[in-house]
């Protein structure tokens, strides 16, 4: 039976992507677009590619008719899904796209976000979204915090080889790359197209605010504390992400260690030993790939992980995360080719 | 039935975009792909977004079995397809995505390309290519000679207007841009992407190729001889087309026209009055989107009309025409949400 | 003796680009920079590569000391210049950057910039900013109205080919092509990069502001009413300009008048027939280079016009005319060789 | 007294920056220009963006009349320098921009570069290229070999902390990331646009040629063998370069005693402590920016360093090689200020 969906905050570019993938799922339905200050207004004004297709008119959240959806997805700024999945009714399941619900300690909450966790009643009703990791905890949570992009592209490789031992969790070192999308719709100077093109910057670096879910997540997977260095930068296209890894390990084992854990899995590809994966061989996909390298100093590799970040990184991830929870194929309207070029 | 195609060079990037649709196809599988350079290598070794497909190893083009083969596509250069069609067995349909069967007059394709048609006798078997204009030929035809990306985006909205005589045939201009894509995956200096990047070139002045199917479809819809200023330039993008057309006639019964004659039709979009669409609109789709604008001056218009070059310039137009002469679902593969940003 | 510079408006694009071309001027210094809402911070903090350079800090326009500048450069939003000039003392000459003082009708300046002109008393001081047209009238000028981008590229060409009377003056038609940076560094959704990167798209058909100016200056050239069609795009890349243009005339007339005409100006070149140029032959100069191609049809023909809408289009363009109205070296501080790739 | 110059390979992109460079230059002149294949062309033939300038024809090399040249840049493929050199009239001074006579050890030689050295007997004369660091040995070198631009990009900070014992030379990561030039003007297909556009990819991981010049340099420095960890990507954009470095020790330390090294120098920058510099800063210009911060582990660091590949990357340090070797003012033809947007 089709499921009814809402997209709370679809005018940013994970609220569009969604549309776009859900349009073409067989047995997802969207009901309901909310974005609060284009209320009124058809997907169309906002996103001109969508323009051509039947979907609701915008509404503010307060508007919509929560009776009949089966799950919303929330693609709202930081701070506002704690009050807000207080207030949806219960039988409502929630992918939730920002960090709110990511941090299960609400000491590590208060530092990385400068505020009180809103919801820690909620919490313990909340899976860390990350299917090829905690796909069990998904099917069954009401509230799925969706990963971030930079941490998912960098659990992927990390969390099997932690859990597996086969990698120090001292000295790792995470060098980071994002797309512009990353940033979102918001108009920000260094997003503007002459500030981003022809340039490559930093920024965030030992501070960005996505460190707290990696520091949890790796030292879950360790079993001990861990401290990754992890720098962002941001590179001149749209979409696409790159962490590229420096560890102390055996190569080798590390390769198939993470080839025998994802054999199985319809959306990872991990490399022959040796090869290097591009953002560009997995674009508009729900992809990640990953590559592992021995690096020239006997016991060092280097590993390199990379998705689209609007996709594996955002909106295909929630898509994957709800089929989960709704007890769809896990890959409905997600077998997109990667578009190239 | 599923109906089994071989897509002949498929080492470019028309044949790698045709392997991306069609294996999303529901009643279409790839049976041969060739590349004679490459022959022996995966398809992934070529293109590595596609290397987690399951697919045919790429051969030469003799070493193809057609015995089984309902289609061919043909992705291959200027010139050679003359004499291939002739060699493929009578049962094979052909979707030519080079020129050599776009001309009916013998004289122009030897004004244009400098040679002699070698299959002349074939020629009456060739339906042109744009399923808006065309349909009921395409669907008797044996072969069809796809429309070049340029002359579509052209045509589109020329035909219809010059049919109804709603605009003069005398003093057309079309400037056209393309993004760098249309210049194939040939090693040739102008593609560079130090060459392309920041920089916009305007190439073939008065002089490219593609004139000459412009000038016959132009003339078969008008009736009389038209010959229309073109000028296309090199945009720094990877994909996308736009035609930016001056016209004389009236602008609100252009638009009312073009919006009646292609009301029904999958993949056009006639905006409204005075609304014009970008590139970005359509990225990745196989949609055309066509914007009418009255200018300052009375009596003169405007057309603005954009595809993706690879998409319904090329491959996405070539598996639409396929689609109508194996009597499949017009749409079929291709109803891809555009992909934005 | 040095000449000494204000720069009204120096936190924008081209207020920048001054600064870079100013500092390396063997006879202007800069005296004063000012930006209101960054009054205080120092250049480099607006600007990082312009950090190193040791500059006056960031002022409010009202705590600037006039008293020692000779020039202003005002690279303020279009509305200002009107009161601003007004206020200035008399010693100081004025390089407006803005489109205030270009219209000399308060007709043409109302229809285009819906409000009344501000500054009529002051128009008839000022000249029309294009040095290779207007430059003694520019040499005796108190104010200079730099010519808008988009105009500067299709006046170099058209003019004196209408001067000459070798085109028809009716049914031209302008298809104009600009990088990002001619929006400004204002924050717009259509300027971010993710919007603007991998699209192109037509804006402000047949409605583009720069049309007063446009009508103005054809008009005048041709000694009697002209009106083209022009239509702005927006192409992928920060810098660059191109001017598409189609008229009727013969081509190697229009060829040998314009290389004629501009044979002995530092910063335009006027290609052999045939031959075009791009954008990125001129990219970071002060260079205007012009190709004239005949067309297909007998009596028309095509002419390309290219530059660096920052340089020649804006900064470049307005130094140039400081330079005239200060008694210094034409080329003084532009001598720059286009920067490639 | 003007020097005059020859640049051989004057038809890549390091050749044409030098002209570009050298043309703005007050006290050199080129006397001659080589490019084997393109004999007989002129600049203007290559790069059209040169096109306006006096400069001598491009000939065979064989063809240049040494006799009254003072030094001549060799912008050619690794692999020539040796023999070139040894024809060269005594009295020409030599800036190579290949590896040639980087790798003082013939056993590296043959490692990196899979043959024998062909000129050991005139490797004594070279210097190494980095003038901060190696000035007085350049100053009297008849041959000087230019740094390539990753290992220019790493040295800058890294000689000087490993110098003073300030960081551990164990354990260095160096993250580093190029624009597209850095691959030059040769047709390759991971050069073009389609393939290099909206795409990030790392490659020659543990593997890239450039490692053994800096394990050379670095090993140097510290007095001990030092192997870094070494991972170069492709980044969409032409030009920058930036190496994101992890190292162990005091971050405030490390500033500031790369400030106090570098003070007195004209073309780089270290800033302040937590700061960090991007390319879009240095663009065009020969400057090379730095930033220290640090790492959220009590003893680590993240260092940051930016400059232009085809400048201090390339022909602009090759220009202030020259320049040393000559006698001449350090920054003469080399004062400019960064492009920016």
């Amino acid at each position: 039976m089709t499921k009814k969906v809402a997209i709370l905050g679809a005018s940013g570019y994970t609220g569009a992507e969604l549309v776009r993938l859900i349009h073409a799922h067989p047995d997802m339905r969207i009901v309901a677009l909310s974005a609060d200050r284009k209320a009124g207004q058809a997907m169309g004004e906002a996103f001109a590619h969508l323009g051509h297709l039947e979907l609701p008119l915008l509404q503010k959240i307060e508007e919509v008719d929560f009776s009949a959806v089966d799950l919303a997805f929330l693609a709202l700024p930081h701070g506002i899904a704690h009050d807000l999945v207080r207030r949806l009714p219960d039988h409502v399941k929630v992918v939730d796209l920002s960090a709110d619900f990511r941090l299960r300690d609400p000491a590590a909450y208060r530092k990385w976000y400068g505020r009180e966790h809103g919801a820690m009643d909620l919490q313990p009703q909340a899976a860390f979204g990350l299917p090829e990791i905690y796909r069990e905890r998904i099917a069954r949570a009401r509230i799925t915090a969706n990963t971030g992009c930079y941490v998912a592209t960098a659990l992927l490789p990390l969390v099997p080889l932690l859990r597996a031992g086969l990698i120090d969790p001292d000295g790792i070192v995470i060098d980071a790359k994002s797309g512009v999308s990353g940033a979102g719709r918001a108009l920000r100077e260094a997003s503007l197209f002459c500030e981003a093109n022809e340039a490559l910057s930093a920024y965030g670096v030992a501070a960005h605010r996505h460190m707290g879910e990696l520091d949890q997540e790796l030292s879950q997977a360790a079993g001990r504390p861990v401290c990754a260095s992890f720098t962002p930068h941001l590179v001149p296209m749209s979409r696409g992400m790159m962490a590229t890894i420096y560890l102390r390990g055996d190569a080798a084992a590390a390769q198939a260690e993470l080839a025998r854990q994802y054999a199985a899995e319809p959306f990872l590809r991990v490399l022959g030993l040796g090869k290097i994966p591009a953002t560009s061989h997995v674009r508009g996909s729900n992809r990640c790939h990953i590559g592992v390298v021995a690096d020239r100093t006997e016991g060092r590799m280097i590993v390199v992980s990379v998705l689209d970040n609007l996709m594996k990184g955002a909106s295909g991830q929630a898509l994957q995360n709800a089929n989960i929870m709704l007890g769809l194929d896990e890959t409905a309207g997600l077998t997109q080719v990667p578009l190239f070029p």
